[in-house]
């Protein structure tokens, strides 16, 4: 399943593996919050041992790299920040506007925090990274971040947060962009900017 | 188990929710890299909904938060990049030299993916992030982030990594540290600089 070829393994692979992604991100949560008794915990524990080797059956030594569909369009399943098969990523989903701007809403919860209720200063990070380079990306020439400047100007309450970028100016190859972590009021938590760099095409 | 007082009861909980979330972060790396066949990943999926349920019979509404054992020393099971019960941690664990050298090696594998083979840069951000301010960190004060600078100057490979830091100075409260990231060979890979501030103590 993890090598489909066709658009119709693929959406098939999609549909096992997006619900499971999700499901497993709960479990990410309630490891966290849970009160429950010592015998739940270790039951629990077990049938992840369970699944764990039912997934194991046949494993790819590598990471999920980036896939390309026949019709070559990308696979990036195992990505940090937005991979279907990766319960690390919040997941992010960027929305771009007709002027290039790019945002995302997500809602961070028990997985994310730093300090006591609030979103951890690397995950704020992590979000802005991603959502800054959505600027300069282009779907042949995704760009790598050359810098990256953060100001935490007030804390990141878990919940429901939103990142914002646009492009300050581009220049041989290289975007300028710049954006913000806002709270679930709409006031800016944190400022960032960076500079993006579109590897050369090759000819 | 949740919400453990005593000394002993605090050893328990740890005792069963560390193996527990090595094992959940087996599962996401699993879940990433499988190549199961479809009846596998949905009985994988079955299970994690049950231990799910099992783990949500008694259920916090908040995120852990930072709790303080009887004898005043912080739990912080719940922090995203060391939390004892948080499967996203990589987790990183810091350590101290007698010059204030904070030092972190860890391995990083297919679930922190960024560009194909790579570390994602906002996880480097979050690495860093972490490290950097330990630094600044007191046992009663914790650090929080004030500004963060990264230059990304080559790719960071999935695998072995170490991020060091120390203080270039401090001034009213606010420490200036700096860092870098690492690859298995020891070369530099990302550089971080940031300033981190302690709030004042309650008088």
């Amino acid at each position: 399943m993890n090598r489909p070829s066709t658009p119709d393994e693929i959406q098939r692979s999609e549909a096992v593996y997006s619900p499971l992604t999700e499901s497993l991100r709960r479990l990410i949560d309630v490891t966290i919050r849970s009160d429950a008794g010592e015998a739940d915990v270790r039951r629990a524990h077990a049938l992840i041992e369970e699944a764990t080797d039912l997934l194991s059956v046949q494993l790819d030594p590598d990471p999920f790299r980036v896939r390309t569909t026949p019709e070559g369009r990308p696979l990036t399943w195992g990505n940090v920040a937005f991979g279907l098969r990766n319960a690390v990523a919040p997941p992010l989903r960027v929305q771009r506007d007709g002027t290039g701007r790019a945002t995302a809403d997500l809602v961070l919860g028990a997985a994310y925090e730093g300090p006591a209720g609030q979103v951890h200063g690397g995950v704020c990070a992590l979000i802005l990274d991603h959502v800054l380079s959505a600027t300069a990306h282009r779907r042949d020439a995704p760009a790598v971040t050359g810098t990256l400047t953060l100001r935490y100007v007030a804390p990141t309450p878990l919940g429901p947060v939103r990142a914002e970028s646009w492009t300050d100016r581009e220049e041989r190859g290289k975007t300028f962009a710049v954006g913000q972590l806002l709270n679930a009021d709409g006031a800016v938590t944190v400022q960032a900017e960076g500079i993006f760099i579109r590897p050369k095409a090759k000819s």
